[in-house]
Parts: C-alpha cells; structure tokens; sequence
C-alpha cells in the first residue's frame, strides 16, 4: 500500500496511491497543527492550477517542456485548477517554510497525475519530473505569492457580491420606510428627528462605499512577481519566461495581471496582504457596528428602544420562554471580531518578513481567505435571514417622535439656544410636548410650528 | 553658554549648567520623536535614583567607591528619586538602544550634581565619573529593566487605589438602590428581573477582583536582574555585588525584592511586562464594558432605557439645548481603547525582543507608565464625576418591572416551558401583565402569584 | 428520512435518525460561517456532557427528576462526556445566542438518546424533554459558561505538558552544551562571552515560568457560575440544586471547583477568559521570540551566524538544491501570530458584552480552544522535530569567542572604560585580539589575562 | 483674576483673562487625562479655524451674521489658524462628548476675541455669542469631523515628504551600491546572489509605493460632512448654507473638498479614519520591516552579517567599551510598533461608534496625528541619521559571495536539480567553492562557468 521515493533526506515512505510525493509527505510530519488541509481553500488550489498551466506553457513556448510531457502536464494542471484533485492538497494550511510544501504538494500531484495520464506508473519522475518539469523556470517563491494574489481576487469578488447584495436589501428597507418618522440618536441622547428610511439608507450607503475599495484591492493584487523565482533576479529561468507567463496568466484568467516593476521589492513585500487586510477590516468594522445598531434598535420587546423589530429565527433561550434574540446580527459581530484579530496576525506576519523573503505567508493566507470567507457567508446570513425580515409599528414611532425633546432644536434659529433650552426643561418636567408648549407661550404661532415640525421637514426629506 | 565633552565618537556641545552631558546630548539628536520627556514619569525618575542609590551603597560597602565620592553620588541620586532633577531627565521616552540613553542620562545628572556638591565644575569625570564611579558594577540592561519595574509597581498601587475607590463607590451605590427592582437584559432583550443593586453591585465586585490580579503583578516585578550587568552573567560587577545592591534596593523601596534565579533569561526576557500590560488590560476592559452599560441605561431621557440618571457635566451639544451626554463614561471607553492599542504595542515590542536583550523597553516602559497613569486618572473621574452621583427614579422602575413579560420564567416550574410561551405572547400581545393572566386563567392563586412575583423572591434577595 | 418538531416558531424538518432536534436544526441554518462543528472541540462536548450529568445528579437528588428519567438522562450524558456522540454535536462554533444553541443541541442529544435507551421514539419530548427534563434548574447562560470553562482547564493542562516538555527538552541541550563558549549579543551586536548552554538554558527557564501562570489561570477557571440560571438570580433552579449540582461536577471532574459569589457578577463577566487569553499569549510570545533566536542562530550556512545547526526537515526549496530551511521554528512563530490575532479578538469580544450577560462567549470559545491546541500541537513539533536534534561546532564556536573584540569588556575594572575602548577599536582594525593586545601593551600579565579571559569566568559558570 | 460665566448648569467660575469660557472650564474639571492640550495639535487648531471661517464666511454670505460680527468674527478665525490663540485651546486631547468640547473651545475662544477685537470686555455674549453667532448653522458633529479631516491631510502631506525624502536616500544608495555582489537570503539561510544595490533599491520602491497609498487616502479625506450638523439632516441650518460653506472652505484650504452624498452617512461614519489607519498602519509595517533588516545586515561587527556600516550616532553601552548600537532604525521599530497598537485602537473607537454618531472621534484624532507625527519624525531621523550614512566594505562582500554555496542555483538548470544539490553539499563540506568544484568534476567548462557566475548576470543586472 505503500511506496518508496526519496529525496535529499533520504527514503521515504508515501501511500501507493497517493498523487503526492516525498516532498508532501514529510510536510504531513512536520506540519500538524490545523488540521485544515490547503485543498479546503478551493480558491487556492484553483489559482495553484492556473499558475502551474500558465508556466507550463510559457515552457512549452520556449521549447523548455516537450509537447508529449506539456500535454500531460498541463492536462494534471487544468483537474487541479477545476477542483478534481482538492483531496490531494493534503498539506496544513499552518506550515513553515514560505508555502514550499504548497507549491511541492502542487508540483508532485501534477507530476503523478500527468505521469498517469501518460500510462506510466506514479513517482517514475525521470519521465515528469515535479521540479525539473513541473516547476521549470519557478520557485515557490514567485509561485505562491502569485496564486496568493489569484486566491484573494476570487475571495474579494465573492465578497463583493455579497455586499452589494446586502447594500441593496439595506436600500430597499429603506425605501419601505422612508418617510417613517423617528428621533435620532447621538451619544445614545435623544437628538433630533429623522425617519427610519434615513438610518437604514445610511447603512446601504456605507457598505456600498466598500465595493470601491474592494475594487481598488484588487488592482493591488493583480500585480505579480511571477519569473521572479527564489528572490527577484529570475534566477534559472529563461529570458522570455516571465514575460510569456504572465501573459498566459492574463488569459487564463481574465484578469489584468502584470509583472511587478521591481521583482527583488516584489518577492519579500506583503504589503498588498496588509492593505487587503486592512480593507476587510475597514468592512468588518461598518458591518459589525451596524449590528450593533440593528441589536440597539430592536431592544425589548419592552423594556428596549423597540423600533425596529427582526425576524424571529430561533427561540432564544433554555429557560426563558417566548424570548427571541437577535442571533444573526450577533454572528456578524463575531465574525467582525474575528477579522479583526486576523488583521492583528496579518499586520505581524509582514512585519516579521527578513531580507529576500516573507517565511509567513501561510499564516496571512489562511487569515485572509478564512476572513473573506466567514464575511461573505456572515453577509448572507445578514441580508437573507435578519435584515431582509425587518418591520417597524409606524404608528408607535411616529407618535414617539412627535412627543420627543428633541424637536426643540428645530426651534432654536427662532428662539435661540437659551430660551430654546428652558422650553426643553419644561418638555422633560412633564409640562407637555414641544409644540403644545411653544404654541401656549405664544413663542410661534400654529402654522409656523406645522412647517417647522413637520417630519418631512425635520428630517429634510426633499421631495415627500 | 556651552561646555565641550567628549566620548568615543569625539568632542560635542553640551549647555554650561546641564547636569547631563555628553551621552544625553546626542541622545536630544538621535530621538525626537514624541517630545515627551522621561523627566516627565516621576515613577521612573524615582526609581532610577532609588536604584542608582542602592548600587552606590553596594560599591561603597565593597570598597569599589570611595567615602567621598560616594557620599557625593549618594546625596546627588537622593536628590533624583525626590524629583528635585526631574527637569534634568530630558531624553524622549522614545528611544533606540534599549534604555541606555536613560540610564547614561541618569548617570550623568548624578556625577554632575555630586561633583557640584563636592564644589567641582561640572564635567570634571576624573572626580566623579558617570561610568566609572555612578555606573560601576553596573549596565542598562539590569539598571533600567529594575527601575522600569519599581516604576510600575509604583503605577500598579496607583491604579490599585483607584480602582478599590471605584468599587466601593458602586458598592455605596448598590447599597443605596438595593431592593429598587428592574428587569435585567440579556442579549439586549428582556430577560428576568432583579435589582438596580444587583446591577451596580455586580460592578463593585468585578472591579475588586482586579485588585488581586493587580497584586499578583506587582509580585512578578519584584524578580529583579540587578547585577545581572549585561548579559545575565554579571560581567565587570563585583561577586558580592548583587547580593548587597538588591538588599539595599529593597531596604529603600520596602519592597521584597529578590534576585532572579536565572539573570542570562531575566536580562532578555519581557515576560513580566506582557503579564502586566494583559492585567492593566482586562482592567480597562471591564471598564469600557461598566461604562457601555451606564451609557446604556442611561440613554434617553424620552427614547432610550432610562433607567440611570447620571450627573450632568456639561451642556452636551453645541445645538441641541438642554442636551446632557455621558461624557464621562465615553472618557473611560476612550481610555480603554487605547490601553488595548498599547497592549498590542507591547506585545510586538516583547516579540520583537532578539538573544541576549530587548531592545525595545523604551516602548514598553512609556506604554505601561502612560497606560496605567491614564486608567487611573479615568478611575478617579469616573467615580467622582459619574458613579457618585447616579439617581434613579425608584417608581417608574418598579412600574416597569412589575409589566415586563420577563415575570413569566418565575412561572415556568409550575406551568411547564410550553405553557409558559403561551403567557409571554398573550402579554406581549397587549392582553395583560403576567400576573393578571396567571390569576385570569386560574393557572395560579392570588397567594401563589404573590409569593412567586414578589421582587424579593424573584430577584432572590436573602433577606429583605 | 426527517421527522416534524417543533417550537414556537412552528414545525420544523429533522433528519429521522438525527439525535438532534428542531432547535439544533434551526441553528444549522442561522450558523453557517465556519464549518467548524461544536463536536470537534472534544474538551467541551465532554465537559458538556459533566454539567448535564451534574445537573441530572443535582435534580434527581432534590426530587426534580424521576429514577426512570434520572437513569436514561445521565447514561446518555455519560455517553455525551465520553465522546460517543461527538458527531450530534453539529452546530458551528461561530454562532449568535451566546451558546444557546450548543447548550440546545446538548439538550436535545442528551433527551433523544435517553429516550433510546427507553426504548422510545425520537422526539417524544412528554417523556423526555430537552428543556424541562435535561435542562432542568439550568439555563444557557450558566450552563456554557461553566462547560467552557471546564474545556479550558483540559486545554490547559494539555499546554502544559506540551510546555514542560519543551522547556525540559531545552534544558538537557542546555547541559549538552553548558560549557560551550560563544559570544552573546545585545542589539545583534557583539556583547560579552557566554555559553551555549546558558543561552539554551533561559529558553527553559522562561518556559518553566508559563507552567505557573497556567495554574494561576486554572484557578479562576475554577470558580464558576453553575445554579445562575440566565442572569445570576438562579431563577427557576430549586434552593439547593446550586450546591448540590456544584459539588457533582466537582466530584466527576476531580477540580476544585466552587461557586461564584456574585452570581450576577459571575454570569455576566468574561474576565477570565481575557486573563486565559493573555497568558496564553505571553507564552506564545515566548516562543516566538525564542524560534526568532533559532532561526537568527541557525543562519547561514555560510553567510550567517551559523551557531546553531537545526536538523534538516525536509528540502527547503523546488528551486534551490540543497536549501534546508527553518521550517519548525516558522511553524511556531506563525501560530504565535495568530494567537496574538486572537487575543483580540478575545478582548473586543468581552469588551462588547453588555449588562447581564456577553453575547459572545462562543468566539471567545472557540479562539481560546484552538489557540490552545495549536500551540500544544506546534510545542510538540518544535520539541520533537527541532529542539531535540539540535547540535553545535565546539571548536568553531571557541574559535570565534576567543577573538571576540567583547572580551575587552572583562578588562573594564583594570583598565577603565576608556583605556577599554581603545583597545576594543584596536581589535576591531585587526591589530590582533584582545588577549594578544593586553599582553602586548603590558596593562595585565599572562596569568591576570588566563584568569579574566577564560571562558568559566566569562561565563560566570560556577563549578566547572 | 476670575470671571462669572454661566451655562445650563449654572454659574462658573473662568480666569478672567482666558479667551475660553465656561465650557472649556467645565470640560477641564472632567477631562483630566492626558496632560495633552488640543493647542498641541497644530494641524487641528489650524483646521478649526478655517472651518470657522468658512462657516461664519457662509453665514455672511446669506445675512445670517451682521458686518461687523462677521468682521470680527473671521479676524478671530483666521487668528486661531495662524497659531496665535495654540495656548487658549487647553481641553485635553482624550475627552468624552465626541468632541463638543473642543469645538465649544473654538467657539469661546473665537467669541471672546472678536469682542475684544470689537473694544468689549470677554463674555459680553450678547454681542458676539459663541453659540448663536460662531457656531451659526453649525453642530459639533460637522465641524468637528471636518477639522480632523482637514489636520489629517496635513499630517498626511507631512509624512509623505518624509517617506519620499527617505525612498530617495534609499535609491541614492542603491546607485551608489548597485554592482556590490551579495548574497541574498530566503529564511535567513543563504540563497542566491543579488547586489546591496537591489537591497536597498527595494527598500526605495516599496517606500515609494506609499506615496500613491497616501494620496488615495487624501481623496478620501476630503469628502466632508459640513452642514450636516447634528445628525445629517441639516437641522438648524440655512438651505443654501452648505453649498457656500464647502466652497468657502474648498477655497480657504486650496484642497477639492466636496460634500458628502449622504450626510446621514456620512456624521456616523468612521470609514475614512479607519482607511488612513490602515494605511499609516502598512507604511510602518514596512519600515519595521526595513529596519529589522538593517539592524541584521549590520549585526556584528564579528560575530553578525556585518554586511553594512551603519553610522555611529551615539556609544552603545554603558558598560561595553566600543559597542556601537543601531540606535535609529531601534527606535523607528518602535515607532512601528506604537502605530500599530493604536491602529487597534482606532479599529475598537470606530466599531464603537453607536446609532446617529460616533463618540469616540477625539481619540481617534490623537491616536492617528500623533502616529502621523510621530513616524515622520522617525522617518527623518532614519533618513538624515542613519540610511544617507551607510557604508559597506565592497572587496569582503565580493569574496563572500564568491564563494557561497548558493551560486550552484544557477547551474542548476544545466546541471537538474539532482546533482546541483550534490555539489551544494560537497561545497559545504569544505571540497571547495561552487565555480571551482564544477570545473573540476567537468560539469561545465570555465567559459561557461565565468558567463554563468558573473555577478552581473546572477543579479540579472541588465546593463552592466
């Protein structure tokens, strides 16, 4: 059940069937922390593929790879890049050494696997080779940044739908309750009037913001250092190599890659990672504040502000019959809270780079791909299952904000800020509310305090 | 104006009255960065002289300083840990070099005012050398991490005090509204009831709790590596030099000081300072989450909980009058957040540590000292501008408590969960409160309900 | 294949043969970010499976649960404890409900079970009910709490043993090499002699030091909150089930445990798990900073330090023939970042709870228990993959201490700093070391120098 | 020496020749924290008072504000701008009230000498009132967020002079180094060669990068919500004021300033500041990262890298004759570190912002200008102290290069990766240096070996 292949260590025992080598199979040793394999993160391995199908035929241009062993090779290539192969992508996610097992684990299952398609037994490497063919003209340390960067345009495109998504589901709320009136809050003060439309129409347009910088992320990650090889000066490949590759890169995926201008800078820099982190995090931050708001609003049922009230999703406690809480919002801030821990791991891993190289890119891979992950499927949840559901009692509120404190700042261009502020005492002694008290002192006169308190006219709604 | 000193890099202009000299004045150059002195941390500044004190005492009971000279240096650091040369200190608390800046600045304030007391000019090293004599047996890599620890010990029985006034004075409160019912929250939903003294006491004890793990801290930074000189292994210092300056050092703080047992880990290692910052943290964390609470119970007048009012400050706005903000509570979270910012900054500085040293104490010394002075300060507003003054308005409280639907869950034994659930939707449903439907639907007794609802039992009040 | 519960939400599909029930299934559909089932964190469903059977031992005492009932709840919690049933335990470790629903899908496993045992169907909830019968006296919110805190102890004390373990590891390379002579380095540069032993030797010390902090940490873990029910009033939970149900879950788990004294305090706060998280990140800082130094001491194998040589791995790049990298240190060095990331993730988690209860105990949960396993997991490989096989060149590294210029510093007290100085700049020009020049220059005699230079009184080792 | 001022609160007492009033004074009693004035932050006072004037310009514009209070009026302003009136902004930088009490601040101050511009004593307000008249058409929560946006863009101008003076001196280097053969370093073990030329040439680029960085989050900056004033809605303020406002405001600052298209949005959000965080944030990443690589090419001088010279600043020890410390890039590493740390902190401030407002604007304005200020000071100490002084010793790092065992890469493609690792190891064992082994064994003729092991060709240095 078991073969024998070797490498500079020695002898070294891998399952029979098995697509991986010698190589991935020293990583099963020394790695074992996560227990998350590199074939869970689909996008990875898919990116993987394109990058190993992009060399190869940069190689095959070139005439470095002949047409019998391009074939296979780019045949093994294009299964990985299609999902066929992700139960071969045994490698920990956590792993020392750069992503070198990632990109071995990539080379030997395109080895075997081409190597089967040509009829030939596994690990007879004199015909393909892992790195001799396989990793022609490539390091891992040009490789792994590159699928990286393919890996997290995937996960950032993901998460845009489903920000967008959630911007609209935002918006449409906000169209349904546009003209419902409300008082608004500062410092947890009663302020002044608004309506409902106006603070949820405020959430579509601060996600909405994010799609921007999402889109500007990308374009930091569509520049590669592919041909870089072990540290920028392109070391072992052809001339034409990078030029070629990346070219075939752009095509196979559509994306409109380039080659970094410096590729030394290029091979030991994180910084388009930390800025991707830091735009996650910018979102997290948004998404979990205006869970905290949707959980402030929809306090009670009676003993809270009680204005917004969500959809019910499962019973909310073992003891206390009949309570409902808020658990999605709840999941989102957590997955905030996540995020924003994994930009903390992010931040110090590039830190930590030395020299020609960052040795923890894994660790900033993994956080960032689980990160974009957990935001878009907490996002879905959001939008599907809480916001989409939301109803407010219109009568309550409208009722709630005509008797509010908080109208009198409407009063003061005409009364000024301390006459204005007597007429506010007397509102919260129980003498009566703004209007009744500003019509009896004779300060306006009826008509004047309609306009001035109308709710389309607080609120500064335009056209109602 | 200006006197000429030299060192190892040659001559530099150094003011003519400066007690500091040469090593100081290319340290004004070199680190300008935050403009705050280390002048500015009496803390420090004391323990400096305290430590400078108790070396001169070693060296002198050892025959390495002679009667002269060190009563001289002795007086002359006196005077240091009295805060009488504070202005002397002028080096930025941010600096490269691992604190030596600070301890050469300390030694040349010391050689300069004891040469001055021997009535020398200043700078006449061949008298009272700032290394020879006021350093000798001695290197910043066991002078400053000592000093930076007695510092904080300082800091620690601070905070300490602010923060046992801080409980007790939520424990006055507790008292003061013991018995006054409310319903208490969870996941921002109404849940059971309990007691406004129940609430602020829980504060009181969270608090207290602290108090332990601050003196659990102040143990760990009572393990000092004084003698340690630089590397742990006590190089230039005489045998019996350690055993003497660590027993003076805790003769003057009446501190129990011991030396490590390992100098080569305690010279390196940051241990103590993560353990301390990760203290002061969960202190501000419980802080920041006491202080969101009172924001939030203290939200309104007309559309929030309203269930605490806290003193007025000041007027709140510039325009809304009559509007009355937390600001003390958001003073608190503020300084909360930027405790757990530092902590962070702590914890690279002490990653960041590399073999035989941490070069980054300077960091972590103002991180801490600056930490710890802020948390108490925010302390003593806190309870004297905030918590000291919280009402509440016992009747509306205990008109809400007596309708919430929470009331039902004290039923549960006896109805039965499914049941229950049924109550808790015909009052929410505006069919009545819990007690009038339990008695309508003859579930319970009149005699029943009263014992069963009574605020005592439900908050489970022993003995009212 | 499903069967129909319900809830107050209505009816509900279950699979037929599923232990679990509507509520569980429910929470699959609200929670769906992670992945990561509740049942792959082994210390909680066991410690899960103690509190309901305390609980059930408590109630069947006091009279609450009937023999027949009693029998088949704590066989299945037995089974729950032993692991049997870790595939029911289905929900996402991500999850709004602050635990609701792990404490529901515990319930509702523990109920089903049970039936089976009587021989019932599935879901026939009159005879064994989830919440009137399994969770009986019970609520999520001390529940949860408690079982977290139990799985910590278990995460722990495994981290322990993988910490002594490690440090022991250090400490037999530590006498390996004890009189190993090499030159220790402050600021990366060339300090004073030392050994290799002395150097490994504070890595163990270091590490020791953790092994009380964890105890420390397993004691407040001990203090829990078992009878609050949902806010601390114990509402609902007969007058005795606290203590009964308390010293049960003492006398299955062999802790010391006790109750709170505040409940209300106990049930609401999360400090514990923020002081867990902070010494669980000074350990990883630790040894992050130690594999820092491993991997600075291993460079080379020309062009660095080369001190320390690690054993070989596997191959260190698809690009470089004969690369060997240090590939275990990395591995630690990255679960330290990621520890560090969830140490705020931690904070901003206990941060946001609010008024009686945190929300968002489950993240915490789940960030602790893997911050835990990946560290015992990456001790475990840097003690047996790494520290183990380590070896030195004596004779190199005598060698190169010997002509150290750092050697002039144990002239310092013949010669004065700044005679000392000029020799160090001799040495440094390559006039020879410093042995050679002190003797050349007459300022110490040959047998003063074999005294002061040799590597014991360097090193201040004492007995050699 | 005292005056009478009185607000809503009552009567207070204010130093009678203070331009501030009884709001400062208030705000001075419960914000005690810091010891840091607002009047510290330049950039800020200079901001407020441009904001002022454009907003007292509007008010002129639409008759809001007579001729001669506006005169005097915009003669304050534009006084507060200058830095006449630092020292009269005395609130401390962390204070509660999102930031009213440094706008109210302006006000008094702005108030208080226009009256006395106008020939009338302080705090006749009747005349020119710091509500009615400054503050005209104006909230805290407009004018405030304004203001730091616009200090924000100073610091940001700032610091990318700073770092594009610092990637200069840099590049400068790297000409001046470009053809020094090194060895480059994956992991800290040797790699392959490069030259000290494209060292330091990528610490250039990667600088440079940033200068892009700071100009998207300039952009983003200059999107303001003036005439939002309270909450967004506009209450209070003339319809036409915010068009002339923003224009006012565009033309004082000369910067494309624009209005917000949700002003809801847009008072709430902290979007911006979290974004500009996030990149300082990457920026020191980097410098970290570059001077992490400094201190190690510099260790030694015998036992490190010692690959550069890095300029002498200052003696490195008290105690080390001669020791010279990398003193600067120490204290940039800092620098990184406290900037990172307070990133958490803005991260937390901003997610904690709740409803209609975000309370914890002001420590997000310190935090950020002063890591804005802070690492442009570092930076120009890096720049002017350190990196313009850097030598290296050219003949010892040709020689080292030349025979370092990571030239076989380059024949690996001639050799295949097989023998290429078998003559690395025979390097290694000391048989002789790659050029001279492969000559020997046959393997490549010495034409073809002085091709492939030039140094210009193994840095693929194109035009040498």
């Amino acid at each position: 059940m078991m073969r024998t292949e070797s490498d500079s260590l020695g002898p070294y025992e891998v399952p029979a069937t098995a697509y991986w080598g010698v190589h991935t199979a020293r990583a099963l040793t020394n790695f074992a922390v996560s227990g998350t394999t590199v074939g869970s993160h689909r996008e990875l391995v898919a990116a993987l593929g394109a990058v190993k199908l992009a060399a190869a035929r940069a190689n095959h241009d070139l005439g470095l790879l002949d047409d019998r062993r391009y074939t296979a090779i780019a045949a093994a290539a294009e299964e990985v890049r299609a999902g066929i192969l992700d139960d071969q992508f045994v490698v920990d996610v956590i792993q020392g050494g750069a992503g070198t097992s990632t990109n071995l684990n990539a080379n030997e299952v395109i080895a075997n696997r081409a190597l089967e398609l040509l009829g030939l037994p596994r690990a007879t490497y004199d015909e393909v080779h892992p790195l001799d063919h396989v990793n022609r003209c490539q390091s891992t340390n040009d490789v792994y940044p590159t699928a990286v960067r393919l890996a997290l345009i995937t996960a950032i495109d993901r998460l845009a739908g489903a920000t967008a998504a959630l911007a609209d589901t935002f918006a449409a709320k906000a169209t349904e309750f546009r003209a419902v009136p409300k008082i608004g809050r500062t410092q947890l003060q009663d302020a002044v009037p608004m309506t409902v439309g106006q603070e949820l129409g405020a959430f579509a347009v601060t996600l909405r913001e994010e799609l921007a910088r999402l889109q500007d992320s990308r374009g930091l990650l569509c520049e590669i250092n592919l041909g870089a090889t072990a540290i920028g000066t392109g070391i072992t490949a052809h001339p034409e190599y990078r030029r070629r590759a990346v070219a075939h890169l752009a095509e196979l995926t559509g994306l409109p890659l380039s080659g970094a201008a410096d590729l030394v800078e290029a091979t030991g820099d994180t910084g388009a990672f930390v800025q991707v982190s830091g735009v996650l995090k910018r979102i997290v931050v948004k998404a979990s504040k205006i869970c905290n708001d949707l959980r402030l609003l929809a306090s009670g049922p009676q003993a809270g502000l009680a204005e917004l009230q969500l959809p019910a999703r499962q019973a909310g406690s073992s003891i206390m019959p009949g309570k409902v809480n808020p658990v999605i919002p709840e999941l989102v801030n957590q997955v905030a809270f996540w995020v924003i821990g994994t930009d903390v791991t992010v931040t110090m891993a590039a830190e930590g780079g030395q020299l020609q190289l960052n040795a923890f890119e894994p660790v900033i891979c993994h956080g960032l791909l689980q990160g974009f992950s957990w935001t878009a499927a907490a996002f879905d949840s959001l939008r599907g299952l809480c916001v989409d559901g939301i109803k407010v009692d219109e009568v309550a509120l409208t009722a709630a904000a005509a008797r509010n404190v908080g109208l009198v700042t409407a009063l003061t261009p005409h009364l000024g800020y301390t006459r204005a502020a007597e007429l506010a005492k007397a509102v919260l002694t129980g003498a009566g509310d703004v209007r009744s008290l500003a019509l009896a002192t004779g300060d306006l006169t009826a008509e004047e305090l309609d306009t001035l308190l109308s709710p389309q006219v607080l609120a500064n709604l335009q056209d109602l």
